[in-house]
């Protein structure tokens, strides 16, 4: 039983939606879960960090102070690593060209400064912090419909409002956006809105990447509607599986487009690239924002654990850090390759399926009123057959203007062996065929 | 210019108070610094940490886990490895035989549960999602005066009231808790009343370690007040500086007084006596607030980084981690005996010294009316002389019943050399002298 003493906070934070989930997967040793977004156990950078960190610690010039308090906001090295790793991204991308016009003649370091880069405990506590610093209960936050479904337990939890943004395959549908803004700016509730979330690259849940023109079109139309708002309503770009890139060009940030640095805060992490048991996570704010989140980062921790900060700055500045990242990209597009042909194979045609170029999941809608979601038959004969999926229903915001689908399912190939990919997708296509043949 | 899209707890949060200090340290390359709470640089574990690191990532059978994701309150061996150091160190105190008929016939598992036991990014980390979990804004905490300024910046940033509980050589003055509890009953405010919180162990910035007698005092008054609240106020403990002695006994904590279970928060650190760059803190809370400060830190970070909970489990599993310890205690023991020294030699007799038998502080009271505030003539004198203190009026809470002392000094024996507390002692000395002969 809660203690009757709690915050309205606390009152509301309950168990996040993905618990149940993971506790299935406790209980039924045999099961295969196709649910976790864990990263690959095989690839994880064990001896690189061992050799790193021998490198750090081996001298007390730089393993004292990896041992030490450091800066609230990061790590000089690792700060100015990550900028310029961001900038060469971004401007490697084969949209750059048509970008350096638009940026016009502004530097490079205007856009992807050190100084306004934020080292986290993970990009996630960076959302956390970014929502303290601008969300009062009640406000509300735009996210794409769907979306990542911790974004949702934080918003829930602060009381803060979620409306959902149509989503695309590239990307959200502009012209709801607009709709959504004009909506809110007529019940006058514009002044609530604060930002809009994006998780842009190979989308949890869906896979989707949003292209740089959404990016800029969305930032756009934020823009205009922040006149009648009075305030910033900010871009929060979430990159977090932007290097898990396997097929097709890397697209630009919205860092790139006119008039970001004002408006954009982008947040990316070492977790999925490199490994989320070193988590370092981080983000560029705008100026007006930097220092009030620097300052909750202060009261939070004053800072991230400074040897995990030097592992990665140490992997970055070597070669080690690419060469690993390239060696899990291929990883992934095996196993990307293996689910693809199993969907074929086992997934009766009835069911469309959204395939990405990175990330680690495909999404699946079932055909007419099928449920997936976490009460459903589907589901359940599922996990009688040992067999684990994230219901896409608990990836849909509380919005009351539309019903939440719940006929989707993420299906991860994140962490899941080759053989376990293919049993598991060959066991859930068996049941999908029996439920879809019953429901002709 | 901060963004106007701010929360309310945006708008409040401003720069640290100590933001200005270490501004001065590092703008003056030739200054002392007595303020900064640092650890020594030269006892920092880097050959151990090497050693340990090493071990785990050389097999993947231990490397791997500890690169990956985990689980949110802490893994389950540094859980228990906590669990019992914790146990170890209340039952072997000297007062543990009484102790022992106070809790009866209780199992010590149930003091010491790992299952109530979270691991988290500091201490720090602790504190401030266990003041999210219960405090609404103009909800009031009990504070030590003076108390932990960061602690209070916190509460400022929350929107928090602080009430200012008179301090004693052994803690705070049980009845001035009762006076102030009375007060708050009396003005019908006792429901917003949810902590008191104690920095029990050579406290930042006094060095005052509160006596058991009074811990088991405060919690006996807290739960007769808890009634009228019509909800628990809790004695959080902050038991940071707990392993940093270096002269007497150790003093039981609270969980060790009757009826702890329920009204007990311990928060206890690995940064100090082991590395604040592997920042790993811990704390046992209460059944019915575990599970929301929990779910709260699953929305933060989801869990800290597993890299830093193994090399921890490891250096505790061995025998390394205790002789590091015993290592830094006589280190801490002869600055701080260095200081004594220097004190004795170069304070003039008017100045009243605290000494502490542990943690990293000498506490200072100037005679008469001299201030030694960040405005005074006194600090900026030190300030001209290459030499640094914290101000004690910083330590104190907003508290509108009582005018903030300004003659304090909180001086460190932490971060600097030998060589350097002389000379810095010798400096402020001389300054003081000066003053002293002049306000007489």
């Amino acid at each position: 039983m809660k203690t009757n003493a709690l915050s309205a906070l606390g009152r509301r934070t309950t168990l996040p939606p993905i618990s149940w989930l993971m506790h299935a997967a406790l209980t039924r040793p045999k099961l295969i879960s196709l649910a976790a977004g864990f990263t690959d156990n095989a690839t994880l950078p064990t001896e690189i960090s061992r050799r790193l960190l021998n490198e750090i610690l081996r001298d007390p010039k730089t393993g004292r102070p990896a041992l030490q308090y450091g800066i609230t906001a990061g790590e000089k090295n690792l700060r100015e690593l990550t900028a310029r790793r961001l900038r060469k991204m971004d401007w490697q991308s084969p949209s750059s060209l048509k970008n350096k016009s638009r940026t016009g003649t502004r530097d490079e370091d205007e856009i992807y400064p050190a100084g306004r880069l934020m080292i986290t405990g993970g990009s996630q506590q960076l959302l956390y912090m970014t929502l303290e610093a601008l969300c009062d209960e009640s406000d509300i936050v735009l996210v794409e419909d769907p979306t990542y479904f911790v974004f949702l337990s934080i918003l829930q939890s602060r009381g803060l409002r979620a409306r959902g943004i149509k989503l695309e395959r590239d990307g959200i549908d502009l012209a709801h956006l607009e709709e959504v803004l004009a909506r809110l700016k007529q019940s006058g509730e514009l002044r609530r809105v604060k930002a809009l979330y994006l998780v842009s690259y190979f989308q949890n849940p869906t896979g989707v990447t949003t292209s740089f023109a959404k990016k800029a079109g969305a930032l756009k139309i934020l823009k205009r509607f922040a006149r009648a708002a009075g305030h910033p309503i900010y871009l929060l770009e979430d990159a977090a599986y932007r290097e898990l890139r396997f097929a097709g060009d890397d697209t630009p940030s919205a860092l790139m487009a006119p008039g970001a640095a004002d408006d954009v805060i982008y947040t990316g992490t070492y977790s999925k690239p490199y490994a989320p048991g070193a988590r370092v996570g981080f983000g560029i704010l705008p100026a007006g924002l930097f220092d009030v989140v620097a300052h909750i980062k202060g009261n939070h921790d004053f800072g991230t654990a400074n040897l995990l900060q030097q592992l990665l700055a140490r992997a970055l500045a070597s070669e080690l850090y690419d060469r690993h990242v390239a060696k899990i990209q291929k990883n992934y597009a095996r196993k990307a390759r293996v689910m693809k042909r199993a969907l074929a194979e086992h997934f009766p045609p009835g069911v469309e399926i959204w395939e990405a170029g990175g990330g680690l999941y495909f999404w699946a809608r079932l055909p007419g009123k099928i449920s997936a979601g976490p009460k459903s038959e589907v589901f359940q004969a599922a996990l009688k057959n040992d067999v684990l999926y994230v219901p896409g229903e608990i990836c849909y915001a509380d919005d009351p203007s539309r019903a939440k689908p719940d006929n989707e399912m993420r299906i991860s190939f994140g962490s899941a062996s080759e053989a376990d990919i293919r049993e598991g997708i060959a066991r859930l296509g068996a049941g999908l065929k029996r439920f879809i043949a019953a429901a002709r």
